[in-house]
């Protein structure tokens, strides 16, 4: 620790992505990209945006980005905030919204940058466990507690809960804000969306980075009540006054114009999914169901770090999370049919 | 307040950025963007990168943008680091290594974001009081205290501090770690940069918003000894891991690597500049000495405001602080040679 940093930097343990190798011809299943490309009118929007005009700054509020996304989602543009990636929303989000007197739940199984936004803001947190089947059960949230967050479907898992689940969180905990991190529910989950208008203590969180095949642009957004967008709007104008630039704000706008290619692309991924669950339960692997564009997946006679590691010597990658409870588990992103083919056949030289 | 926000929230004011009207035909120069587009490389690099490679994460390390910049300004990449526009890098600053016991101390009149960050992260703060001809003073900055930052050119006066100043600074706080915000350096100040390898206590602060006229794209960055960039990579990937998209990369790069238009551009602002101090001056105005993209002036027999108000009715903007000792000026970007002489016409009517 050097005597220039600030005392909370010594006691950070950084959230440590996905592995982004640069080698051609790399099977690259492990950080949950979509396998299409964005929507063409997104990248004609883009091009367009590449202009003289990008010497001004952003619309610091994103109204258009903002009113894009109400009309979409069917709330008021009050209820809509935009941030860079969902990363970024969530880390306003715990800021603005989780710290509390009480501790914040989440699952002990969950997005592992949880804990790390706490440590940033000294959060006190608890985790809850999942069940045996790794299974989020509401019941398991019922204590006293200052907020509450989990992904749905959840992370690594790929499991959805269903709404009459996260009603029964809302319920319980009418003081308490429920955030619902929605970053994969457009693979096959149900969207807590249609609750907000009943629960002034629910945000829901979505990318445009998995379902949009936009990673690389760094949009994401939260739906709730205005309350709640008030404080992260208090927070992001303390802390960067214009987040997204103005092609992130053309490309994302253009995005949720294009629902035909949307619809098409999000089946394409759930269609493989389904497809690569069957060819992995052939090959002997306990599958998880998932709602998500990954399937998470553990063999009872081979070691999953043994597994990941084969699977790279035949570049082929997936994630593997050392982590309690789940480290005989594979995490793998839905590829193209020929990058989940190119799996399979790894796969079946390792067995 | 809402009993659903963290604590911190309701005690925030937030920062307000200029106004970004979106009238045809104003003339704006409110905000200190550059008159002229970037260069035809960084939209070509744009509009190249507006490909379905979008599908994928940026490159959460930005090692190629920071190897870029490294050469550039002739560190290691380990003296570099990137943000979101350099208000998410002084965000980060701030959180890394701004807060100590002892108070941060930054110039009454300065950059109108540094109290808004000591109050989203609980700095202790103090300003030092820039001396009647609003300059800044190094003695005045001699006493104890955790940090110190300020812009140079400061901003709104425009003054410039030299490098003797700096290194004083400097040398009277081995200690501390003093940030140099140098936004505007571009347009005839003296970069702290090459004092880096000198002094491991010193961070400077770097824009493309407005020499580069890259305000829409959104990248900052700081140089400085590799245990402060180290700070600032901890709370960056505690925070975020991607908050540079693949467009902002790309363009990023591009804008290095067009050094004739830099150079081009940058003077053909410096030369409007001394253009219009001297019409200025021949209004009656007084004038400070200005290094950077805008001009701070003061008209001894017209209320600041009242000129404001009138330029506004002549579709004319400009920025007006309501705030001690400098009501009475006009903080007036640099625009095209057009909307230069638009700006005089209107005042002379106003005269």
């Amino acid at each position: 620790m050097s005597r220039y940093w600030s005392a909370v930097v010594s006691g950070l343990t950084p959230y440590v992505p996905g592995e982004q190798p640069k080698l051609p011809g790399l099977v690259k299943l492990n950080t949950n990209e979509n396998p299409y490309g964005p929507s063409p009118q997104v990248l004609a929007a883009l091009r367009a945006a590449a202009a003289d005009t990008l010497r001004l700054y952003p619309d610091p509020s994103a109204s258009e980005l903002k009113q894009t996304l109400a009309e979409y989602h069917g709330v008021s543009s009050a209820e809509v905030f935009v941030g860079n990636g969902s990363d970024e929303v969530l880390a306003l989000v715990f800021m603005a919204l989780l710290k509390h007197d009480a501790p914040l739940l989440f699952p002990d199984i969950s997005y592992s940058f949880y804990p790390v936004y706490c440590k940033l803001y000294g959060i006190d947190y608890r985790t809850v466990p999942l069940d045996e089947q790794l299974r989020l059960r509401p019941e398991d949230y019922a204590g006293p507690c200052g907020a509450i967050i989990f992904p749905n479907p959840n992370a690594p898992t790929g499991i959805g809960l269903g709404l009459a689940g996260v009603e029964s969180i809302l319920q319980a905990h009418p003081e308490a804000v429920v955030v619902v991190d929605e970053a994969y529910v457009d693979f096959g989950g149900a969207s807590a969306v249609a609750l907000i208008a009943a629960y002034p203590n629910l945000l829901v969180v979505q990318t445009l980075s998995k379902s949009r095949s936009l990673a690389g642009l760094r949009v994401g957004f939260a739906l709730g009540h205005p309350d709640l967008i008030e404080a992260l709007e208090r927070v992001k104008n303390s802390f960067n006054s214009y987040p997204l630039d103005r092609l992130s704000l053309a490309g994302a706008v253009a995005s949720f114009r294009d629902e035909t290619y949307f619809q098409q692309m999000r089946q394409a991924v759930i269609d493989s999914r389904e497809q690569l669950a069957l060819e992995l339960a052939s090959l002997g692997f306990e599958v998880l169901p998932s709602q998500a564009n990954f399937i998470f997946a553990r063999h009872p006679q081979h070691d999953a770090a043994q597994l990941a590691a084969g699977l790279r010597a035949r570049s082929v990658i997936v994630r593997h999370f050392n982590a309690p409870r789940i480290s005989q588990f594979l995490r793998i992103s839905i590829g193209s049919p020929d990058e989940c083919a190119a799996l399979v056949r790894a796969l079946r030289e390792l067995m």
